[in-house]
């Protein structure tokens, strides 16, 4: 593999060196056919019925679907079920074993000196407090960095509060210094002596409805118990912490139950194609425990797979395989992500390209690829068809999305159908990750966007290189 | 009191007759020194700070404090410090007793075809459900009306469900229908036979954060387990019915404590007048326990002491009596007015005017009245100082607020400073009344305008006559 990537990149050096030249002689574009059908499968997509039916349909009849649960199973029944329904070929679940862990309790409370109740929600991974729970004396940091830069004592017996805020932005920029939150508290915390830590939940609404998510991967249990606070009782801690003439004391009840081994699995449906290329997008099935997975990331199922029947209802075979996959346990590991590029190691030179949707329910509004730099006059002419979706170029730099890293790790290119994600942070990992919060518009332009994206994909000539095969860890 | 009641009408129907002429000649009308007074206290009004550090002081130091609970015992222990604090006179808690409802346990679930959890909220006064829950078929009723059309036969042994969404309106119009679905849908429940009822929210959000109320008054115990769900959750439950091809059972169960005579109380404290002339002004103090009752009632009394204590701030006392009253125990049967009337009806003569701000911290934008025909001229001036803040002039329908009703049917005239209810039912009685939901600068508007109307009624000379004295049920 690494030879071969070695070839491709000299490949694109030499186009890049001759950029303008090669362009004009041996630019790619569409036939005229290639580009009515284009505009077809737009019109259809902004009329489809489909991506909401799926949707409805898991966010109602699975509801909420933790990853390794009874309910991860019965939507993985759904899933197949549904595509069968859809006239997807070759469905078939596959499965892998994962640890797993589950919310059982989770109370807290200001003991004193202003009694009430505070609403939590334990972090994945997270360890149980002692039955009954634990009560101390709250310390509260108003950054992770100010709780990294405090000394390794002083915090004995205490519970840490890690205040801080996320960003609201369009491409949910600020996750990343969230997620370091997320995990980190309870590790700098149990350094220190601590006994519980609680975190402002990484999220940006202003309901009482908190924020879980995953304080660590693997099913590594956290260093002390630790959940996140819904942003107004972060404020309303803050505040207490400022009004106390004296200490306040919080008591925190976390329950959990875990197993080492469960069973989880993807569920893959296929378009056949003329040939065995592949074509690989989707969503993923596992939701966390709050909500019904609407926006995260029953959207992302449902868009890939309308988007995919379009293309597989024109008439006549498409030259690749279009294989959707509704990955299984992203949210607490990628497991999904990992089992599937182990299963399909052998056939990984037939991915074309693959590409997950995982940002919500939002328009898309712009175009990132992830491929070879000879590739890159192809991935141009895919971002002027979607242009009348209101979507604009991006860049080279796509991740392709979680599941999808470990296949991109082994040097398939991938693109990025990028979604606005303004409110994409209110909501998800909350309660309030429910169907009514998708707009049906806005989800019929992702499944105009995905149909041409993988029509044109499937249908133009030659392929999109290969990615660097990511070291070994 | 009749009688002097007969004699007002008589006056006011002079007056009417002859409006042109009377409100020429005799037109009361401010002097120089109290317009601009007026316009200094509007100017500190919309400048002011203390109605939002009673407000956070309120709900953070107390929290949460149902009707007759510890809680609210606490409540009226700040209630009188802050009182005392703030500078107010004759501070005293003057209590009463009253029966006692609080939740234990909340749970619902849809069983079968579709296991997951739905989000509830027991209602005010709801039985408890036994031990462990009740399980029944749920039968969706669109409306409350169709519940009250539906036969007297065929719902038993089965969970009724009324599913009436209420109207977004800026004066809270869509309530009332509201508070009818919250009360009736156990009592038609009950009649038929089932052995529960779930009604969708009184509320116009679309989080997962159910509202609850009171479904009787009075203590009386429901005549089968009611609660609300969330409109989220309503509208899974209004799809699962929906695509289910056989019955949608659900599992619902609530507990709940109970007290025959518990002891609540109000609040008073007074800026001293020249006379004991009375101007009564206030909020509740009680709020429900899911939220810090920031909107419903916090800001009433954050409002009006603010603005009181400006005008005890003047130089010199006011003409009449101030008094400030935090009423206790509103929300689930408003124990608090009635207790008023009865401690205060041999000197119900000096009340001439009560107000209350009962509908969250939007922004005054209406000036009501419910005053003799004969002081409606001097109501106009009132009506006229507020144009400054964008508040237009009303009718003369003012109810006054739910702790003023008892007062006001023993002939008080009322006024109403009428705010922008707009998402006043996206937040009240739920989990999401808390501080964060509260627009420092529609607060200062508000206390701009009490302390206008508080001040224009003690000293503009005159009364505002006596309303009808209500007759004894």
């Amino acid at each position: 593999m690494l030879k071969r990537h070695a070839a491709v990149l000299s490949a694109a050096g030499l186009v890049l060196c001759c950029a303008n030249i090669a362009i004009a002689e041996d630019a790619p574009s569409l036939t005229e056919r290639q580009a009515q059908t284009v505009d077809r499968l737009i019109d259809a997509g902004l009329e489809d019925d489909v991506a909401w039916e799926v949707l409805e349909s898991v966010t109602t009849e699975v509801g909420p679907r933790l990853a390794g649960s009874e309910a991860e199973a019965r939507a993985r029944d759904w899933g197949a079920a549904k595509l069968k329904q859809l006239g997807f070929k070759n469905v078939r679940i596959e499965t892998y074993e994962m640890p797993y862990w589950e919310r059982v309790k989770e109370e807290a409370e200001i003991v004193s000196p202003f009694p009430q109740p505070l609403i939590v929600t334990a972090l994945g991974n997270s360890i149980a407090t002692p039955e009954g729970g634990l009560t101390g004396e709250v310390v509260r940091f108003r950054t992770l960095p100010e709780l990294q830069a405090a000394p390794e004592t002083g915090l004995e017996g205490k519970i840490v509060f890690v205040d801080e805020p996320m960003a609201r932005t369009q491409n949910g920029s600020g996750y990343g210094t969230a997620v370091q939150k997320r995990s980190q508290a309870a590790v700098e915390a149990g350094k220190r002596g601590a006994v519980a830590a609680l975190i402002r939940s990484a999220g940006t609404d202003s309901h009482r409805n908190p924020h879980t998510g995953g304080a660590t991967r693997g099913g590594a249990p956290t260093a002390v118990p630790t959940a996140a606070l819904s942003n107004p009782d972060a404020d309303q801690l803050a505040r207490a912490v400022n009004r106390a003439e004296g200490p306040v004391t919080v008591r925190l009840d976390l329950q959990v139950k875990t197993a080492e081994s469960v069973t989880s699995g993807n569920v893959i449906g296929e378009i056949p194609g003329k040939t065995d290329e592949l074509i690989v997008v989707g969503g993923h099935l596992d939701s966390w425990d709050l909500g019904t997975g609407a926006i995260d990331d029953g959207a992302g199922i449902a868009i890939t797979t309308a988007a995919a029947k379009l293309v597989g209802d024109l008439r006549g075979k498409p030259t690749r395989t279009i294989r959707v996959v509704m990955w299984g346990a992203e949210e607490v590991g990628v497991y999904g992500g990992a089992a599937y590029a182990e299963a399909h190691k052998d056939e990984i030179d037939k991915h074309i390209i693959a590409a997950e949707s995982d940002f919500g329910a939002g328009p898309v509004w712009r175009f990132d690829t992830g491929v070879a730099e000879a590739a890159l006059p192809k991935a141009e002419v895919i971002e002027k068809a979607l242009r009348r979706l209101a979507i604009i170029p991006g860049d080279n730099h796509a991740h392709g999305g979680a599941d999808i890293g470990a296949i991109r790790g082994l040097g398939v290119p991938v693109a990025g159908l990028v979604q606005d994600g303004t409110d994409y942070f209110d909501l998800h990992h909350t309660p309030d990750d429910t169907l009514d919060k998708v707009d049906p518009a806005a989800l019929r332009q992702n499944v105009a966007a995905w149909a041409a994206f993988i029509y044109l994909a499937s249908e133009m000539d030659g392929d999109f290189g290969r990615l660097p095969v990511a070291q070994e860890e």
